[in-house]
């Protein structure tokens, strides 16, 4: 079970699942603040498309990359709503029908997902009247996972910046589970690479099975800086490197365990956004917004609480419960249960300091909302 | 969470969930056994719906109550083979895409289907050539699950024989939990009227979900008489019956539990089907197959070990085993967990005896295989 090869440490990629403490569902809140803020992106997609396709009779909706809980219903309840409210405007009374489609992996934990469908569907007939179908679709989303043109609508939140792979050539990344300065120039190039031939055969499966004028919207983490090529990519996979090298140095951790270990996840700046999506061909970008801030637990109160250790301690640890939520399948699959417990404790610590610092440091990671058209 | 009410208990139907010795997964030999001697009739509506739609670029199948585990992927598999190898027979070079909803109750383990799901998708691929999608649909049959005129083919094995909910007026049922010799007519009646309101409401919900000359083939358990109102409709439920009374007079489940519960199912026989389809007018029936078997686990050998006790009990506990499977959630769900054990102990012993003395029973209970066409 322990050090699968580079491939399958992909197949272990999936949210923590169920509705525990460390769970996906109760730890998600940042993403769920993500939505609502790109939440007028997706809503201007959605009439934009309705128009150009003049009002289909079903409408397919997917989701990709969808993870476990209420997250995800979410999403699909205010897209829902936004189809339903934009015929009502246009004066058409037969709402549509709504085939909507949650993906993610295999192993993602769809059970948890489903059991929320009931009430999903019941607010849906109270609220909007619309008649919805739901369903699971579990395949990774760089393969086809829809009929031919088949969908209206892509919506991922969070998703497409997890790459198909841990990217090759990554051998003499021995002290970082990322890109973290300072690194050698081609740690960098092969995660831009496998991003690159990623993304963009993400962008040509889409493009099969979405129909003419169908949109797409995409939020994913991505990078301020072009030319800043040595700098830390995201903050959170330094953060987990320290917490990893700790181990090491403590003896909990091989060194060769932590030396082969790379996570497959890559921030993009807008350049390489726009590359791929002009050199694939297939889409046209309506536009790309950008949502600056990366930590997701704000400390309440006013500056000078900012003095406050405890303070940042207990921000720290709801960060450190955020961070095991995403990653913690992954790092089981490589280092096995008992790392677990160890490196987030040490996450929340680390992740106070840096908080109690953080006004000085520039932070290099935002958001892209990026709207898509299917030529 | 004891005594739920009469509707609530449907929610809890689903088959035990997981891979352990008691899970669905582990005890459908006799449903995968079912799906290999009904086979040669959803091969043959596939061809005919094939040849009466001229071989569609994108083939839509549900299967509806497909539960969890290998069988639910071992049907499709078959189902896929058959529409692949009919192209490849009429000299149709392109295979068609295929589009799988694999549908059941919110709660049934869709996990444990869908990590199965990959090795599905690269058997197909070496086997057949064939582009196939598989997702899956949380939702009763009882209520729409896809969008109109979307489905080709639809298939569902042993499902529905189970109602949408406990019939109403089985107050005076006390002293089993189906219909089980001695029972009053009006017993007899409540199951009949549930399963008349549900299965037409089954037959148009799909009528509306099915392209004009769609087809379906629909297995599920009858029984063989007509006028034999009185006696036990099910076997299996009858000794189910027998054991839980045992424990009301052991004093391990409250009489009253035993008084308010009664399994949602109800085996019709054939007059009774054909009634339904004819009076619903969606379909039309192309034919009924009958096979006239109940019992899961044969004893091997020869007749004069029948006498063998020890292994009637043991045939006795893999039946009792395969029961749970398909009942565990049930019952856990209205009387608590601690009855799972004794009652089961008690049921591998008491089939042991029945089988000891089958021979020279009445078995009233066969399967149906029913051929339909979407008018």
């Amino acid at each position: 079970m322990m050090s699968p090869s580079r491939d399958s440490l992909v197949d272990a990629l999936s949210m923590k699942g169920g509705n525990g403490e460390h769970s996906y569902d109760s730890n998600c809140h940042y993403q769920r603040g993500v939505f609502s803020e790109t939440e007028h992106v997706v809503k201007e997609s959605i009439k934009e498309m309705l128009m150009n396709l003049d009002f289909p009779g079903c409408i397919k909706v997917a989701d990709l990359g969808c993870s476990s809980g209420r997250n995800t219903l979410l999403a699909m309840f205010e897209i829902v709503n936004t189809i339903i409210e934009t015929y009502q405007q246009v004066g058409r009374t037969n709402p549509p029908e709504m085939d909507c489609g949650l993906n993610d992996l295999p192993h993602n934990d769809f059970n948890t997902t489903f059991k929320l469908v009931p009430s999903f569907l019941e607010k849906l007939k109270m609220e909007v009247k619309g008649r919805c179908f739901v369903s699971g679709v579990p395949n990774s989303f760089y393969s086809r996972l829809f009929p031919s043109k088949s969908l209206h609508l892509v919506h991922s939140s969070l998703s497409v910046h997890w790459l198909s792979k841990v990217p090759d050539g990554l051998e003499n990344n021995t002290k970082s589970i990322h890109i973290k300065d300072p690194c050698t120039p081609n740690v960098y190039e092969s995660y831009l690479n496998q991003f690159k031939k990623d993304f963009s055969l993400f962008l040509k499966l889409r493009s099969e099975e979405t129909v003419p004028n169908g949109h797409m919207v995409l939020t994913f983490m991505g990078r301020k800086v072009s030319d800043d090529l040595f700098k830390d990519c995201f903050q959170t996979w330094s953060l987990l490197s320290d917490c990893v090298l700790d181990l090491v140095s403590e003896g909990v951790v091989k060194e060769s365990e932590m030396e082969s270990f790379n996570i497959p996840f890559y921030n993009p700046n807008e350049e390489e956004v726009k590359e791929v999506v002009s050199e694939e061909g297939s889409f046209d970008i309506n536009k790309i917004e950008k949502i600056d801030h990366i930590l997701p637990y704000k400390i309440d109160g006013s500056e000078e609480e900012d003095e406050d250790l405890s303070l940042h301690l207990e921000a720290g640890k709801k960060h450190a419960s955020w961070a095991r939520s995403i990653t913690e399948p992954l790092l089981i699959a490589h280092f096995g249960d008992p790392i677990i417990e160890p490196v987030f404790d040490k996450y929340a610590r680390y992740m106070a300091k840096y908080l109690s610092v953080s006004n000085y440091r520039p932070n290099t990671t935002l958001i892209f909302v990026v709207s898509l058209t299917r030529k």
